[in-house]
């Protein structure tokens, strides 16, 4: 940093390796932050001449009543949902959306923050990507007083208020129900180890077992890395060909269950009969396929509404301090695919 | 209009009952334009004192680079694809892209002009909604030196550039499949009649027919509405259930064929022996419904490339004048519904 450029709250809390919103609220006092900190946050502030109400007034200065919004991929039904939710909602409040997709890639993520950095938006909605850990890119927002809001894909890493699915919940009421169908060796189709959701889907599964005192292998648990119907292909070809094969198969999402059932009916396997299948996230497909796919909803409409609802919220109240953490419950849709037992 | 406000080209079009293209180009003088009507304009514009150069002084200095892109539907996968290909595109040029829909209601597609006309976009990409005929709020863009490219749905009312499918084209070849695979008596679920790409689909079925020297029946001909499954579903049993039922039914979309699926496996009725099925779109849902769907690939995503990097050329050069038309070929792609005849 040259001596010229303004300090900023981003500078300050990279410098003491705290989080921005620390450094703001430490600058105010706030009683949730340690003596120390608040102590070390205003020394270098006073050092380094940084003008604390700064952010405030160019926070009203800077208004564009656009916001922007990052999903991973486009071409995808619940992303769409959301992205439709998002639009209608912030239309009600005078707000334009500006979307942008990473391509589930980290250096596109960057690249399009910077976009619509430069396009001042008032405030960033953002799905992460499969490849971001950190979020240190978003930060940039926050310092330049713009306020995120993270949703479905997150990372805890960043302190911003988040929009979720209760995954965990979604995942242990889906295997729940396929072994109250009477499935005894249920496989899971996971995602990434890195990636949030895909752990909190492998832990609801893991839960709804071990609550049911049944064992699993870690044979029977895969990790799939693009989320592919190729994927479920594979691994369900992988499964079944081993010498312990599963009764049931949990996948990460709808589209790689539609790899499984393809599979599966071109080997000859009866679905449901002889394997249960069940998907995540309930798209149009679910309902089109044949045997039609249980899954789980994760209504995307909602999560937009819900999403750009905080955000405008956070952008009127020049709020960069909130951590607000708002769960959305799922509900199990069950079709053929996991039926094996019809009332 | 008081006299305070500023004469623009969308008056001077709109007291002389011609397009804003057309008076710009008398404006200039521009040899394809009638004199008579050169004369009407430039004595128009110098009695009221217009501004001739305004409109390009304007446009340098108002520039954002975000472009508004309003599509009938969000969660639909040809607009997906065509908004994934837009905002791909448009981030090479450094181009943001505000995306808001109209729900194919002309009320909210005039709401969404407005919102991103306030917001100073550089220009509009536009598929236009079910309801929209005329499209004089686009002018609106026009008359404030931000260029329009309609994509799609279009309508020929307004002098702006088009990029669109040959639909007439992909009707024909649609048709002309199902002809080739024995099937006699072919039905059409069309779309509505004020409708565009709808009248070109139609307008292909029919060529077709004629040209192998078929016969059709105005009972065998039905208009959608809401271009939904459930119509499809509806018109199917309407049509299996007359005296004279067809062989084959070829549908205005893939959504719309979905529920002729439907409907005919729900009444025995063996596809594609008993009655062919051809959807038009290519979605996801064509692949994964069973039997296979027969459709038109549309290629959204070029359609999105080809669209955004009109309109930005049409910016760069502070072109309000072109009225350049892109038809883009379709392709068939042929499933298990209409394949009777397997080689």
């Amino acid at each position: 940093m040259t001596e010229k450029k303004k300090l900023t709250l981003k500078d300050i809390a990279k410098e003491l390796g705290i989080s921005v919103s620390t450094a703001s609220r430490a600058l105010k006092e706030h009683p949730d932050i340690a003596k120390d900190t608040i102590r070390a946050v205003k020394e270098y502030a006073e050092a380094h001449n940084y003008v604390p109400n700064f952010l405030a007034v160019n926070f009203r200065k800077s208004r564009t009543f656009n916001i922007g919004l990052i999903v991973p991929e486009l071409v995808h039904h619940f992303f769409s949902t959301v992205i439709s939710g998002v639009i209608d909602e912030a239309k009600k409040y005078g707000y334009n959306v500006l979307v942008s997709q990473s391509n589930d890639l980290l250096h596109d993520e960057k690249i399009a923050c910077r976009a619509m950095l430069a396009s001042s938006v008032d405030g960033l909605l953002i799905s992460i990507s499969n490849e971001t850990l950190e979020g240190d890119h978003l930060l940039d927002f926050i310092s330049e007083g713009k306020p995120v809001v993270q949703f479905d894909k997150i990372t805890d890493k960043l302190d911003t208020p988040k929009v979720t699915v209760d995954d965990l919940e979604g995942a242990y009421n889906a295997v729940g129900h396929l072994i109250k169908q009477g499935y005894k060796r249920i496989a899971h189709l996971r995602g990434r180890e890195n990636v949030k959701n895909a752990n909190e889907r492998f832990q609801g599964y893991f839960k709804a077992l071990t609550d049911n005192n049944m064992q699993t292998s870690s044979n029977w648990i895969k990790s799939c890395i693009a989320i592919s119907e190729q994927e479920g292909y594979d691994f369900a070809k992988e499964l079944m060909e081993s010498p312990n094969p599963p009764d049931a198969i949990f996948c990460i999402t709808d589209l790689v269950a539609l790899g499984v059932i393809k599979y599966l009916k071109e080997s000859g396997y009866t679905i449901p009969e002889q394997v249960g299948v069940m998907g995540f996230s309930n798209w149009k497909l679910a309902e089109v396929v044949s045997p039609g796919l249980s899954s789980v909803d994760q209504h995307g409409y909602n999560m937009g509404i819900k999403s750009v609802k905080l955000l405008i919220e956070l952008i009127q109240n020049h709020d960069l301090e909130n951590q607000a953490t708002l769960e959305l419950k799922t509900n199990l849709v069950v079709r053929e695919s996991s039926l094996k037992q019809p009332d």
